[in-house]
């Protein structure tokens, strides 16, 4: 498994050996979550919970179908989605009288139900979020968790009272990105999208992108102001403080499991997965070291501080199978276990726990006493130096050009002078997809790569995924 | 809001004023998990994987979808379904090939993957479940979380070598119901379905079922064997030791949102909702009494309290708006908060906080030092005294009758010869119910409530919910 030198081939080898999805379901782009991977999954959404909720947020959940009369009041947005939703035409025996579309996104589900529950601007601000499985009847390759026909992921709605109060919360989302990369280990940039590429019905879109091995860029989420744009179809209003009927303004932010995606894509090595501690299914794996005379001793050890640790709050897993430890090493290695134990009979002598590190192979000793500090210390350890690694090569990932001949397999950085006529003439000659401009400005002098006029902006592309 | 004189309409005021769900989607019995009604069930789930997991179940997530031509594999599966699922058959511009059906239960989505991944006698027994909807195109009238089109549950799905070892997992099965039922304080009776009435496929189907105020039984659940009557059509075998193919027996287990129906209609009263602690959103509410001089002092204990029970581990919430505690006291009420305590000055000067529980408006103190030593003791007292009482009430709905006239709003025992004949005549000749015969068998010595032949079989009826 090389994944430098074949990144998709390492990438769809990693997600079945490390048994995270089964994509053999008798529906293409449809997979299986299997026990590991769906772990993984969830961690993850209990810190989008976790987030969510500090930041006033409350989880709700919607139904899964949209009568297309809902479905179509916001005309950008049906012709966003209609080449790409799932119909829902008879049930039992019948034909229905109206449609049903199959969620591939929730505003047109929930806003006819925000126009019932806002009256006031007391009622201000509604934020609101749901975990739930989506669906898109994708046209190109699919891959697992990167482009699926069902994707599991939340998508939290603000409503405000003005466009300031909805910019305000764009801008708690960014705070609470941040936190959430922080445990996830995956560094990201925030680039707006362009005028063709935004949310169907969206004022502005920003992209949340993170660098795969092969110097694409995977958009991980995306975060949404959408001004009064559906609250005017929808007839979302609240009363102000004068009596007067207003619109009010949106935003909303969505993630999906192309985090699970970006773990792999990000941390992953030619050995197999490497899990970010906050989200590993399991943190820490001990394995025996057993030799003739000592298998008591040694396995009582292994017990105590398998209990030592799952006390502490670590998860933890003692491998006692009776197999070669080699070969558990190389299943753990596979399933990117964070930290490997290994006790045996000199361990025990010299009273210490072994440790190998699966980030960077570092290895070394901490004291049996005091085992759980020593692990939480290095768990907290792998955490932070996975964060700067994945930063650092998100950053080399990144090169400034100024033509457009020799194009590296990188994200390009270029001057634009903006125009939608530049911008799509860049996108069909070089076959690259314009990621946007930086959300926060970067300083910039020079030249639109394609006209050639100065230009103080300057803009992203990469290959598509 | 009177409960015993109008069950029907006291069900659905509760579940609108106490913020369960929102049943003015524009789909019918499609409604909308609102944030109280979804933490509920979300303390719910987290029983449920607690149990599944301590007895070595794995979660995973299916698709939603499924093809037409795996749905249609076993003939009497499809027969019960077939007149109420809702169809997928156009994708985007384009009609599908293959329809696809939206999950009503999974058996046919998994057992597909089950085929291949079961190779050996090794790989079993395989126990799984996922919590995800299902969908059933109800056409009788729809009641919030009784019956919906869109319902939130789990599935469990087994597999084992013999027969006998899928017996010992529907008895391993009974033990998890008693363990989550315990917490949910909801009773329940275990009783066989007739042959009619079995689930779909089935070898044989135990509802678990509990009686509502109007004397109807509603099921919440049901345990199946399937013997080899799914693993057949979807060629699900193992190797046995002796390089045998042989088929796995199989068993489902499986509970909807119907527990938080059952949880509005067994213990609710005319006040509203009575939650059981375990799955209360919040278990404790604190209500500071004050009055003018006292406001700081008071919000100051109350606080103090708050911190304390809340680093215990109890879900606490300080209702410190600025409103007459009686309309706090009437809100937390309707949404049936467990315990209700007050801090006023009085409370101060003794050194203690008032508590009233809203089980059985029981009234007392607490010392303010040993608060939470004292709200984790009432807790568990509400919690086995709802337990004690919704059981008294489960056994007191039960009706011994040895003829069909005059029969009582209750649910009814009585002989039967167990001939299809009779059952099917009793069934339509008193417009009730057969719900079976009891899972555990019963002493009795009688005779057939139909054609009045001696018997020593008893069976159960109510009207349908």
């Amino acid at each position: 498994m090389e994944k430098d030198t074949n990144f998709n081939e390492w990438y769809n080898d990693i997600v079945e050996k490390a048994g995270l999805s089964d994509k053999r379901y008798p529906i293409k782009g449809m997979n299986v979550w299997t026990p590991y991977g769906w772990k993984i999954m969830r961690n993850i959404d209990e810190y989008i919970r976790r987030e969510l909720d500090a930041t006033g947020h409350d989880e709700v959940c919607f139904p899964l179908l949209i009568p297309e009369t809902e479905f179509k009041k916001e005309k950008e947005h049906i012709k966003g989605f209609d080449s790409e939703v799932y119909w829902v035409t008879h049930a039992g025996l019948n034909e229905l009288d109206v449609r049903l579309v199959v969620r591939p996104t929730s505003e047109t589900a929930m806003y006819p139900m925000f126009s019932l529950w806002i009256r006031s601007h007391t009622d201000l601000p509604l934020k609101i979020y749901h975990l739930v499985n989506t669906f898109r009847y994708e046209t190109k390759q699919t891959r697992s968790f990167i482009r699926v026909r069902e994707i599991h992921f939340f998508e939290s709605h603000t409503c405000h009272v003005t466009e300031e109060d909805a910019q305000k919360q764009v801008e708690e989302d960014f705070l609470i990105l941040e936190r959430l990369m922080k445990d996830l280990c995956i560094p990201y940039s925030l680039l707006t999208r362009t005028e063709w590429d935004k949310f169907p019905g969206a004022y502005y879109t920003v992209g949340l992108d993170t660098a795969m091995p092969n110097g694409r860029m995977l958009q991980i989420g995306s975060i949404h102001h959408y001004r009064t744009n559906f609250s005017i179809p929808y007839n979302i209003t609240y009363e102000d403080a004068d009596g007067e009927h207003m619109y009010v303004h949106q935003t909303t932010y969505g993630m999906s499991e192309r985090l699970v995606g970006a773990l792999i894509g990000v941390h992953g090595d030619d050995k197999g997965l490497v899990l970010p501690p906050p989200v590993a299914p399991i943190q820490a794996v001990i394995i025996p070291i057993l030799s003739k005379g000592n298998i008591d001793a040694v396995t009582a050890a292994a017990k105590n501080v398998e209990k030592m640790l799952r006390d502490a709050g670590i998860r933890v897993k003692l491998d006692d199978r009776d197999e070669r430890p080699g070969s558990k090493f190389f299943e753990w290695e596979i399933k990117g276990v964070p930290l490997r134990l290994e006790i045996g009979m000199k361990d025990i002598e010299k009273n210490v726990v072994t440790f190998v590190r699966r980030d960077n192979g570092g290895k070394g000793t901490v004291s049996l006493q005091d085992a759980t500090d020593g692990v939480h210390l290095i768990l907290r350890s792998i955490r932070k130096d996975m964060y700067d690694k994945a930063w650092e090569k998100q950053r080399s990932n990144v090169t400034t050009i100024t033509s457009l001949d020799d194009l590296p397999e990188k994200t390009l950085r270029f001057g634009w002078c903006g125009s939608e006529e530049c911008g799509h003439k860049f996108e069909d000659e070089n076959d690259l997809k314009l990621l946007g401009t930086p959300y926060i400005p970067e300083e910039f002098d020079g030249k639109c790569i394609i006209c050639g006029k100065p230009t103080d902006k300057v803009a992203y592309a990469s290959r598509s995924m």
